[in-house]
């Protein structure tokens, strides 16, 4: 717990769960487990759902009105810190990205009618959704860019498009689809964003990727699928038309906040399991692993980087609170690119700390090697977000870079 | 091709086995091939070992009395890179580790009624071998420490045993097995290599270990096994009881060579990805990802350090073919943690320019990512060699660390 | 200013010293002044301090009952940091290293003699001081071994030693030297702090060491001395005999916010002409350097960097004030070594955003290229704290490395 | 010694120089020599100019038809190596910067009255040059933006611009100065070399730039200076009319290897001191400073990217001398930024394994630390370089970004 930020509500809260993911969760992550794909992990996963509830600590991410604790993003923040710490964690409690981000942008812009019939079950845990964004043609570190279309047909949309890295989808009930209805707009004001059931016709799910490796499946997947004269009620459109990106920007704000708290819990067990291994691995007679010079500079680099980026990504949610992601816009792409790089160095110098061991699926560390490198790249890649930033500071010194 | 390094014999071999591995392998890198085990796609490398065999390249790395072309290993380190381009390469050309390793061993110290019966197969890629060093109880970077038994009975020894990282153990003919034999003299003349017939009573195959999450197959594997009252013959012993650190030691001049020009050669494969992909994806209307400045840093620096560790190798092989391993220890350490790190970081440029691509298998690029994490580990970890480098150059300043 | 820390005092403050610092001191930044030793700029930064006293600013760090504002060490990090944006900035303002140490130090535990003394014109800015430590005999990383011993003479000290980087020792009126005076107690119980003038006979003053080829002068420079049968009361000792290592110790919390406050100073003014560089220097027609990806790359990690360990020092003052250094030792570790790597990187790249100018005495960053590169090694070298953080956090798993 | 590259005429050479400069010239390493300017000490450099002659080893970089030994690049970088272990050996030797690079180029492209009266006693040493290219109002990134011009006027040029960074024009008795002579031709051919006397009206010498605080004297010193209607005989042309690029250019292959070899000798001179001083500094009773494996990783690095730097940067040498330096273009590039930053690392890790006295003058580090800092930018600054690089490798896949 970071003093600093710690509230009322989370003196409370995050001691029950943390004992909860401690003696939930934790005993989950054996190797059969973490070497087999989510469905076969997921029967159980469900039955600590119910446990969740029970205890009362479901809906944690909800607003007061949905029945939630309306925390603030800087709250939340550090409970996702603690429910990262497993790979099990934000999915027990029904906190999983993209179902999570969908949830928030719903509730604030979903018609009545979706919310009855597709938010409420969402916030139950009775369906999973997906964001139908990425397109393989299109690079996506220029999201104005995009052949997906949504063209009227009466009172319907007619949708058609390739897009992958729909993640989850792998038996979600509906995707939030970014498509072109205004092609004549603006770049920005082009897109729209639309609720696809996914038993809807011409909706072809090719198939789940491949990431190093693993296919994987369930919500534990990222698929590429096809839009084929997808035919859907216009009602079916969530916010404006033409206010696509606009709402993917809003989204952002929290979404990076939620992912920056997963690199940090993710980080911080890493770190855990180091320091672990370094104080019971004996390398010789009597002496300890963690005796080695080259170690303990992992364990102090590590507990540095991971204290700065904790403070960072929890400024950057007050500030999102108190002021609005707006005005923060600079601290947001900093964040992502500063935790993320951290992140994956201290689960690379973790894994080099348990030799050989840490290479196998007998420990957490390589699972979060392979699947966390994407942290990197998705939701705007490293380069994407230094340019933004240098972008934005240089306005203030007089350079506008992106007049030219 | 390296000017200062190419003879007479690698200006006819080199581009024969480029264009073998290009013509033959390459195609071969599809989604399904990388996202399944080995036995998926074992048998098509069989059907391609036969066109090795027909081309006249099969046992490249043999002396020239068993029938090979009597490389130099400087000779076959270029061979290796080459090889190394494709993830099948040295399997198909019958030179992959471990059988490699097994091969040049049991050619110089096995008795001959060994080689007979378990070298020749081997040579003409009809079975497969192992070798049965690393030990879970243990730490890797201590090899003296071990708690494998191998006790005399009658003609025989008896072996006892836990061992892991026992690669390509599933399906393998024989292990070479080191095994305490002299449990009461110095350190490094306890153990010995003797060959155990999977075949024989008491040996368990008790897994193959998910690495990342994939317990993978058949020769790309890793297996945790158990030797329980194995019994073998006294004949099956690799060399004198109790040699055997020493011809571990003397593996290693040669498999660090060949390890290393892997490395160069998975970094230069991910380098041409990485420039093809840089060359040919537009980010925006006319503008290639190849023209910011940021990818153009990945490629310049890349460039840089392949060349330079590929020297830095080449020179080590030309040093142990001219004076013998002995005398380059200190190089043999040297290339291992440079040529290692070199490669990863070159992998993570290169997906990192591929984007979400990268992340996936429909390149091979995040196969590598996975998998070759190990490099930094396997055959001392890097930890080790720096520590071993700078203790021998310490000694020349009168300092000597290992007193102490 | 960082909200998360902002106090009503420094609201107030904060602005006006910024603006003194900015409109008095920045001036001063010429080439000349740079490129001198610091008795040439000396005359003109009294009349500064003269222009601090009336402004009502002068005493920032003292206690209230010394006629200060009575700050917390958290408030005054933050001026620390304004202030050390010019390199004369803290002279100017009377809380520079070491007086300030001395400072505190003589204010907790000097008899009110020396207060009256020596105190007193110290606070004034009348005299200055230096504190005596380090012999070149001996490492710096282990302060328990020292050659420096006082012995009980009558009611004196006579005290013999060899001690260099007694930091501007040059012109000051007294030193505090550590030095043995219970050769016989335990380690860390050897030392005393004793107040030495030095216009007492038998110190000798041997040179103004030439760091990166300069001897400085005055203020701005680091003396090797000689205390030959130095004679001086028993009466000069501060605190008690044998708690020399204790208050160095003390010292040594608000004395590493001190440190890591200036280095942010240093690295946020570094960073900020940087900016105004790349934002006005053109490249080629029309094309301004900060267009270029690489510039960019330079400003974001900055920015990043500067922002997570001013917030991690930040806590870490705000931790001494409410908790006290003892019990956020590791913290006091962390941000040393953190924030002086920090600092020097964003100042290499600001020169090297400069190019050739960068290197010039035309230019700020030159002169703490050389000089701040200390900063990895004075106070404990990073490999120190790195070690002294490991072992702490190490304590905590159970393993006691002190113990060996 | 590099085997690969040995030759014979440098198995005689190497150990009479290698003896010369630790013999001659490493004794004059002392803190005053190193805290003073070049004038300090340059009356025993002299002396030492004698010694080499008497010792037959004065010429090393000249044609054999200028009395040289007639070196190939690939020897003579190897020597330069040797040389720069010492701050004083290419001085000594007369094979300093820039007047090795005037001395290659007036011996190829000087008319016959210029290489009389300069080029012959620049040899013998009896007078030092310039080389004005840097302007202090351009970019020097991109070199064909120039402010300089020289008018013609009856037999005449009339010279008339800015510089700065004309290294060692203190007491230089001419310069080669770039200027515009065609203003109309294409951006490569509009400058010329012309030598200008420094004794010629209109020339003034504004001053020694202070570089890190230091504004050096003599050799040791980069002059800003005016040329203010300065007129020469259009007869002081070097090379033909508009020729100035490509001249500088030519220059660029040769000046490349001797500033990387320069670099190297720099570096392993850092190594050795790093390493004698951590096999003898005691940091605790019986504990030696190389012990700790901190040091022996700044060690261990170092040791591995010193040899693969050389190696490097010898093959690039080798290639010149076969093939041109046309043809290896990317390696010309690729060498300077490897080297250097190479080099600024192991000074970094020499200073730090030194602790204190690494910032010193008492030891030479502290000296190469801020004065070779500039590596990284002059003669063409990293990112122009890796730039360079990048678009040499993508023009080979396709991509031309020059066109853009």
């Amino acid at each position: 717990m970071e003093t600093l930020f710690i509230t009322d509500k989370l003196k409370d809260l995050l001691p029950k769960i943390k004992a909860f993911v401690e003696t939930e969760l934790y005993p989950l992550e054996t190797t059969e487990n973490l070497a087999h794909n989510f469905s076969f992990v997921e029967p159980i996963l469900q039955e600590k759902r119910a446990l969740v509830k029970k205890a009362g600590l479901w809906g944690l991410h909800l607003p007061e009105e949905d029945g939630g604790l309306g925390l603030t993003l800087c709250e939340f923040g550090q409970i996702s810190e603690v429910l990262a710490s497993s790979p099990f964690g934000h999915f027990v409690f029904n906190t999983q990205a993209p179902d999570i981000g969908n949830t928030e942008l719903m509730h604030k812009y979903a018609p009545k009618h979706l919310k009855d019939k597709y938010l409420k079950p969402l916030m139950d845990g009775e369906i999973r959704s997906c964001f139908s964004m990425t397109e393989p043609e299109f690079a996506g570190s220029n999201p104005t860019r995009m052949g997906t279309t949504a063209v009227k047909d009466g009172d319907d949309y007619i949708i058609n498009g390739h897009k992958w890295f729909t993640s989850s989808a792998d038996g979600a009930a509906f995707a939030v689809v970014m498509a072109v209805t205004n092609p004549d707009a603006a770049p920005h004001k082009r897109a729209s964003q639309i609720l696809v059931p996914l038993d809807t016709e011409g909706f072809k799910f090719i198939r789940n990727i491949p990431i190093m490796g693993h296919a994987g499946d369930s919500w534990a997947s990222h698929a590429e699928v096809i839009y084929e004269n997808v035919r859907v009620p216009q009602a079916n459109l969530i916010g404006m038309e033409g206010a696509g990106f606009l709402l993917a920007q809003e989204r952002l704000g929290p979404g990076r906040i939620h992912h920056c708290m997963r690199f940090i819990g993710i980080a911080e067990r890493s770190f855990d399991l180091m320091c672990r291994y370094a104080a019971s691995r004996e390398m010789a007679e009597g002496v300890m692993l963690g005796e080695m010079q080259f170690i303990q500079g992992f364990i102090a680099e590590s507990r540095a980087e991971i204290d700065a980026a904790r403070l960072l990504v929890l400024r950057t949610a007050k500030n999102i609170d108190e002021q609005g992601a707006a005005t923060v816009r600079d601290e947001i792409s900093m964040i992502k690119f500063f935790t993320a790089n951290m992140m994956l160095r201290v689960i690379d110098r973790a894994i080099q700390t348990h030799g050989a061991l840490g290479m196998t699926s007998d420990i957490l560390l390589s699972y979060w090697y392979a699947h966390e490198r994407a942290a990197r790249i998705y939701d705007g890649a490293d380069e994407v977000h230094k340019t933004a930033l240098a972008r934005g500071i240089l306005k203030g010194y007089g350079l506008d870079t992106r007049k030219k």
